[in-house]
């Protein structure tokens, strides 16, 4: 398994449709899954080689078939051939930094989500891209690499009589979507809670290190939000209703499914917004700081320099200083500067710097 | 009463349309109340069980329920079950964290409107989610907690020949609406005082207290935004009248609410570039004070530091410095320090520091 | 006559419809004027009581009526009985916090127009709601206070052959919009006086009271803004025509108002971006002072602290200090600290600092 | 010829339709040019009086008429009514602060173009309105002053077989308004070198005359683009062809000019973002200078502070001081210090200050 | 071949549809390559003269013909006469200034591209114009200069198969604007290389150089947005399909196109903002730099300044000066000094300076 990322413009120079894999491979293996079921039955079937596959696309049931691993993209290519999916639909499969998107190639819809999440102990946050086949008797899904957001999915299909198995193909397809979007909500309350934190730091105390931390977040809302745009279009695209693939029935799902995201692109905005205020705050307090430090600097300078000023005149070794000789003239000078001292003391005040 | 906040991510994993509530409990207990009413008579009923739901639901007459407390996830279903709602809309009412929106399913509309609110005696604003239910002969509410902005509402209705029983269900929907828009306006103004107040300090003074403030305003100002932008939606939704359970008549006094929407929304946006105003006024004035400060320094340093400089040389201990045996020595170079403060003190002024 | 300002939260409550006047009181007694008028006859008559007015309404001419004062709710609303006003309309007449709006009732048209106009000796903007009703052969004019924008029509009304008796209601109507319109030039021109003013004293120097103007100029004209958007949506639903009020010869006028109110937006924003443009330039000009005042600081202190320093050392009072003893030591170490004021000050002339 | 400016504030309370010359009366005379011509043949007329200019309009070939000098009101109403001009276009074209316009009349189209250009030695643009309307079988140009835009047209229209005498009055029209498009480019031109220029000078050095040179060079883009943008609606509401007088085979010239158009808006969005990139790098710039200063202060400071309060005790008077009497005090004093200073500057090379 | 940049001025008053070169003359001789294609051959001719473009098209197979170098006009007006394009397409052609573009002239399709792209070992990009003429049967592409970045597209053709032969002239200009369009990716990668790095050595240290390159990036991400937008409109004008040019099975590949434009446009305002908060960044760091520097020389300053005055007491010359005679005066005062600079540290580290 290389953890080498392939970059787009390896692809440069070849033909429109080639499909190339662009990103980083994270599968040794390119694992099959593929389930048929009906709403009286439901088998799974482990697929081995291109052979299992055709048996299993011939089956004149329902078909669920997970791909996970798209950098196989001779393998992939036979996949998509016995579902007669489009070159530039395997091209797009396998290139792996594009933007949510739903395609309506008639017969089937070719939709890309992008799932983002916030690995174990990480700051940044990983993309992974999600691309589902919605046809009129299957249902393909292409992941990255192994781990399988739709493991409850999974259990809830194998369940008799789960609506998954009940309501059509495009029930399955909305929910891929629907547990991809449910992912974004706990992301969001991580960094909701992030936000909080910094903030209460900001009220604080102002250093260096909240204002890394604050790039991060803004950074990471950039992602987030580049992932959930486009996730409206699709599911606006979908909840019009133009393709014949989807049933009356399931759109009121996808009508939920698209204020989901509208709360998911709100709540990136309305973070996004916080964090500018919060930046906004943060080089406020850095002016106050140093306002402060200027100010005790301006007084300490301004009471004791002239002071020093005086005491050096005395010191100074001409032959002929009457003041010297005076024997008050050492309590008389002392006096003087305390007076001095005290009356920049009041200015000060006045001016209400101390 | 758990003041515990469930949140949304407790919810990742499960099936579409599973209610769970998500939000904090505000009640022990839900209460239900039930009104019968026609243009002749108007009955209260307090609902408490499910079967006096049921006879009230089978009532010939117009009907008004209000809910209390949205935590108890089974009876609000049967609530729901009685008036024949889609389990997509009892997932809405128990999940807090919905935008404003209006839904239409045909025989019923679903809107969500958001209540904003400052609770006495404290700066942040709490916002709670008012789940209204308009049918054919029909209305029902549903509320987070015990506090209930419909008791005035409930007064009109209970009067004779008022326009609450009257007219039909529609405007009964209506005034929940107005009724929460209007609770915007005090509000408002109470955060528009908040910011004449604040301005009127950042003209007399700078500190880091009205920077927090500032911050605290914009924040609230986020929230009133977030609730009152989708409500602009919801009301213009209404307004062009799809649907045939808004009547003709209705319609005025809904064009007349949605008016309401735009002047609060307008008036947030104003508010908002007043505070992004203050804040940059803010900054100038910080810098303002670190010039002054600045200045003061400089003069105090640029007169005195020379001066000591001078006083230095003649403490020095040179065995020959004719200038220490001069019987005039100590007045002239007294007098030559006095006229380079003064050149200094004449350079400052044409600089026009001091 | 009461300067007390009423607020919109007196209102909460109360039902839809319900008139309560919202803002300053500006005149103690309702004076109504009334105005007939045909091709060939114009008469103007003083109403006294409601009768005048029931008389005046039933003429088979066209009819001019100018309220003056709106706070007495009960009188106005049976003005607005006599012409068969909607409550709403009423209600909007005394909430003197409306955006300008139009609204289409059929047999008449309420438009809502706000007058902004700066009182002698002021520097703040005072804007007043003037509301017109536009019937088949009525125009209804509100006026908040005792000042009337419209003595200059009167005039040109009751001159013969005026185009305000030839021509329809709906010029009369228009003739009030472009009278109000007309008001805003002569505030922008003063306002674009006041900001040429302002930059050219930002170009010389900064202080903190041209601050204070700037944030005073962004506030006017963030109420100029406010009150004058929405006044082309008034304009532009005029011009589309939708009314069977609005004759075709009169839509060449309406176009022309149309386009000032284009006008009057567009100089507006250039304004506010004029205006932020000079608050950049403001920051600049003060981190390009301070940056001149800290140069000077470190120029004085950088020569002459270690000068210092090295006198300091020739006024230590070590019993064996070989230099004291030699006859050229003051003048050479004279010498030496001459050089080195030299040098620093090649090199500060090197790094452009003086 | 006077320079006062009238102002637009003279015309408040004429009634609209009221033609008032506003602005710089830029000429003396009005001066007008008749041309007549045919695709064989073309005359120039110098028109006197109004005689001579009816004689004109009543020819039956296509006319050309240019008309310099907007100030004189009645003459200029004259040409209107020979040509059948609607009052408010009189207005319009005497009113020289509108923003370019058209607007179609039925039987002619009024065209406002405005055209902005440097006037040799100055920083400042100047803005000229131009007016032309396009009837059946006549042109009318109306400029401001003496200068004439329009006299390679002029030249180009007499020679024979040029496009603009074969053409319709149509393409002459387009004549106009391309040739004042092209008035664009140069001036654009000039100000790239200039915002190039100022933009080499800011990556050198930075001082207060390139921030007010930067403040000049936005101010200008604000005026092109305040001056190019309606330009836009313009021409597209020319290509859209929605005229009877404008021909199918005008309308690719139309849509090429409204591409030229389309280039100056997107230069002159892309220079005012370049400028305000510069703003930004100018005033990081500053904040680095600061910076510096401060860090050869603060060294400068720190280093010999300390050591001038070492030196500071042995310059103190006590009679008993050990270290005075000791033979090798001053040198090991004087060690102590060059010690200490070392290790500041090693201390500062460490924080990469020095 | 000259160096020397034609500008867009050198046009100005000449008749539109004049062809001028704009731009730096990128290669001596004009060179044109032929291409002769069906199904089942593909010939490459040499255009030496005119009379070789003349049978070339008339040859009645499929053509496509390469014109490098667009400075000479009249040979440039040759081969568009023998197409018969139009003299604005010409003139469009041989100005390099345009944004990209697409025009319908009915029997060809006219597109204007921009290739961006990074000369080895600059910083700054380099962006040439390529138009393509799509005709029935032929495709004309017209170069800048020597650089063909159509090479792997010739070679692509010249197999046999290839689907640049065996499908429509639609399909090969599609290849020449999916080219240029991949040519964009390599770009963006770099461009984001370098961001990451600068990101990176602004977390570290902050000096003037980062921010100069940080200029550079923004100013780039301006060039290639400003090429990229327009694309967008030119690949949505073709997958509209208005053009009977474009064939059905040619639109799933434009629609990829377009995909591609998105991704290229999104990912530019993404790195926008990303260079936007990186500033912040970069002036926060400033701050919090210049506030570091302050906080050191103030607590220098406050701890020595005070000293110095104590010890320039000591060193005063009077008479009467009790202390000095003490045998403990010298510890004494030294133990004091001592206790208040400890005291400043502890306040200092209370306060968090140090």
């Amino acid at each position: 398994m290389s953890t080498h990322r392939k970059k787009r413009s390896s692809k440069s120079g070849l033909p429109p449709g080639t499909p190339v894999h662009i990103g980083v491979q994270k599968l040794n293996v390119m694992s099959v899954t593929g389930r048929v079921f009906s709403d009286s039955f439901a088998h799974v079937r482990t697929i081995e080689s291109t052979e299992d596959l055709a048996v299993l696309a011939q089956e004149p049931h329902k078909k669920w078939v997970t791909v996970q691993g798209i950098h196989d993209v001779p393998s992939l290519q036979r996949v998509a051939d016995l579902f007669g999916l489009h070159p530039l639909v395997v091209e797009d499969i396998v290139n792996t930094e594009h933007r949510a998107k739903i395609e309506d190639y008639g017969s089937y819809l070719f939709i890309i989500v992008k799932l983002v999440h916030r690995p174990e102990g990480g700051d940044s946050l990983a993309v992974e891209q999600v691309s589902v086949v919605l046809g009129k008797d299957f249902v393909l899904c292409f992941l990255e690499g192994q781990d399988n957001p739709f493991t409850g999915l999974e259990e809830r299909w194998s369940k008799e009589q789960s609506r998954l198995r009940l309501l059509g193909c495009d029930y399955l397809a909305y929910a891929h979507i629907d547990t991809l979007i449910d992912h974004y909500f706990p992301l969001l309350e991580r960094l909701g809670d992030d936000i909080d934190e910094v903030e209460e730091a900001l009220v604080k105390k102002t250093d260096q290190e909240d204002l890394t931390r604050l790039h991060y977040l803004k950074k990471n809302m950039l992602h987030v939000r580049k992932a959930a745009w486009p996730l409206r279009e699709v599911l606006s695209h979908l909840e019009r209703g133009d393709s014949i693939l989807i049933q009356p029935s399931t759109q009121a799902y996808i009508r939920d499914a698209y204020d989901h995201v509208v709360q998911i692109i709100e709540t990136t905005e309305t973070y996004r917004e916080m964090l500018g205020e919060m930046m906004d705050m943060y080089l406020s307090s850095l002016s106050n700081k140093l306002n402060e430090t200027m100010k005790v600097l301006t007084v300490i300078a301004t009471i004791f320099i002239p002071l020093t000023f005086i005491v050096g005149i005395y010191g100074m070794n001409f032959k002929v200083m009457p003041e010297l000789e005076w024997p008050w003239g050492y309590p008389a000078i002392m006096g003087f500067m305390f007076s001095l001292a005290l009356g920049m003391v009041w200015f000060f005040r006045k001016k209400k710097w101390i």
